[in-house]
């Protein structure tokens, strides 16, 4: 589990005196996510999560905070942040940088058919276009400046032929950037598992600690990556009449252009190259105190190979 | 009912394009309310309300909207404005001011308990609290000076004796000012029918057009005044458990001080005054279009003579 920081029941009434959300009722640890400390967190008024941020640099916390308040006042269902007295939603709690944010119904979906798509579909175009009036600035912490570096720290640690593939892609990628494509602020790690949903709806889209400003379609590459898979635990392939519920659906809320077609297949391979990249630093240089068992880098090498020997990727209107 | 300006469903639809909020499923007029046009609005991401401004100051109209999201995003259980792609809470419609906000669970309670006030009084100091870092000023739009106003155009309708109460008390208030009583931002009409309850929790306040600044005290007595009568058909007096259950709720998440101890009395009167000479006005003088029937000026003129001749007012730590 990953509770770094523990907070007692004394510590947090004291705290949310800072709050109008009423009077604690009960608070509980959450066993998931690997970067910071989690508790729910019920009073008299609702429930909460409470996130104390562990490593993420200070200086980017206003931008992922300020990102779910403009999104959740869009109605974008994403956790919004609970401003306290001063007006704030960053706060401080056991001397770790600390908020408040709401916590929302539903459960996430481990395999998901091709409506559950076309709903994360719709949604992610939704969120793109309420997104493009945030006007705070950040650039994808996880974009090409960080591949390059996360490739020189993990070479010690690959095999030859491994390595071979990764610093190809990187220099593929180079060679294909797309500096007219739609950009605004993207979410970046939506996966499976950050989608709630609730009666076939999604009720909810959380983690927003990897979100930054990217090409919108690198945003749709990586969710169907993770969600239009023909088979997670064996078949790196796309499915084709998943991908393309996702894809339609978010078509017909955000229309995809002629440029974004031409750059499809080579986002597909940057969005697994990118979590190949972060799973193989978090394998072969785990933070200290990194308690949750690390994911295995070869499923996202397997998906990048898959990519780049595919004759072609699903699209809309195929 | 109270619908000035019809919506189809394909003005609707088109409409809503501006917002993220999905798909329209289905809309429904509001009979409930004077002063606006509303529909209840669902979709396919959730539930609102639209509200077409039929009469409001659109200059006001800012000052409301910002508000509710204000205490909103600080855990206020209200309606949420949701901004649209402009990322504009206040929009038009059918040539209206129009605003779309969410659409809270819960019913109203015609008669609370002790325990329903207490909710209420506790609710209403977290609101306070909250409300006091907004940063827009509007004046109470039904403070003093729109007292003498409003005594001056019903005056041809009453007869001497009442007239002469209604001049009495607005020169009695005139003596009785309290400058350094703690004030912000408030609702202003938290009736019973402006507070929805949800499994004994107060789950929504609504109707925020009539808030602005003034003394919280001024909040509290207009709650007190509806919600704590020994029977509002036929008894005007306070009922005691009810009305110490709402102040020692509201006293303890923000404590009442000695001057406000002193003002109690007085600020009975001036939440009676004002709610008796806003039901004259819309008796004896309704505006074109006004199709709700107006409310029985009588039972806040009996409430008022109440306060005058009451001994004393029930206050906390009684």
């Amino acid at each position: 589990m990953s509770v770094y920081t523990n907070v007692s029941e004394a510590e947090l009434t004291a705290w949310l005196a800072n709050y109008s959300v009423g009077r604690l009722l009960a608070r509980e640890p959450i066993k998931a996510g690997i970067e910071n400390t989690n508790y729910f967190v019920t009073t008299t008024q609702g429930r909460y999560v409470l996130t104390l941020f562990e490593r993420l640099p200070a200086d980017e916390l206003p931008f992922y905070l300020g990102l779910m308040a403009h999104l959740a006042r869009h109605g974008i269902p994403c956790p919004a942040p609970i401003a306290d007295l001063s007006d704030r939603y960053l706060q401080s709690l056991n001397g770790k940088p600390a908020a408040l944010v709401t916590r929302l119904a539903g459960a996430s979906i481990e395999r998901p058919d091709a409506a559950a798509c076309a709903e994360l579909g719709a949604l992610l175009a939704r969120m793109h276009l309420a997104a493009r009036s945030y006007s705070v600035y950040l650039e994808n912490p996880r974009g090409p400046k960080w591949w390059r570096v996360a490739a020189h720290e993990v070479k010690p640690f690959m095999k030859k032929d491994q390595y071979q593939l990764l610093e190809g892609e990187i220099a593929f990628q180079a060679q294909h950037r797309f500096p007219d494509l739609p950009r605004g602020p993207v979410h970046a790690d939506l996966f499976r598992d950050n989608a709630l949903f609730e009666d076939g709806r999604i009720s909810g889209v959380i983690d927003f600690y990897f979100a930054g400003v990217d090409c919108l379609l690198y945003d749709v590459a990586v969710c169907v990556n993770d969600w239009c898979l023909v088979d997670p635990a064996r078949d790196s392939a796309l499915d084709a009449p998943r991908s393309a519920a996702l894809l339609e659906a978010y078509h017909a809320v955000r229309p995809l252009g002629a440029l974004e077609r031409d750059a499809w297949p080579v986002m597909l391979r940057a969005a697994a190259l990118r979590f190949w990249l972060s799973r193989l630093h978090d394998f072969h240089l785990p933070r200290p105190g990194m308690l949750v068992h690390a994911h295995d880098p070869e499923h996202f090498r397997r998906i990048l190979a898959s990519r780049i020997s595919a004759a072609e990727a699903p699209w809309v209107g195929r």
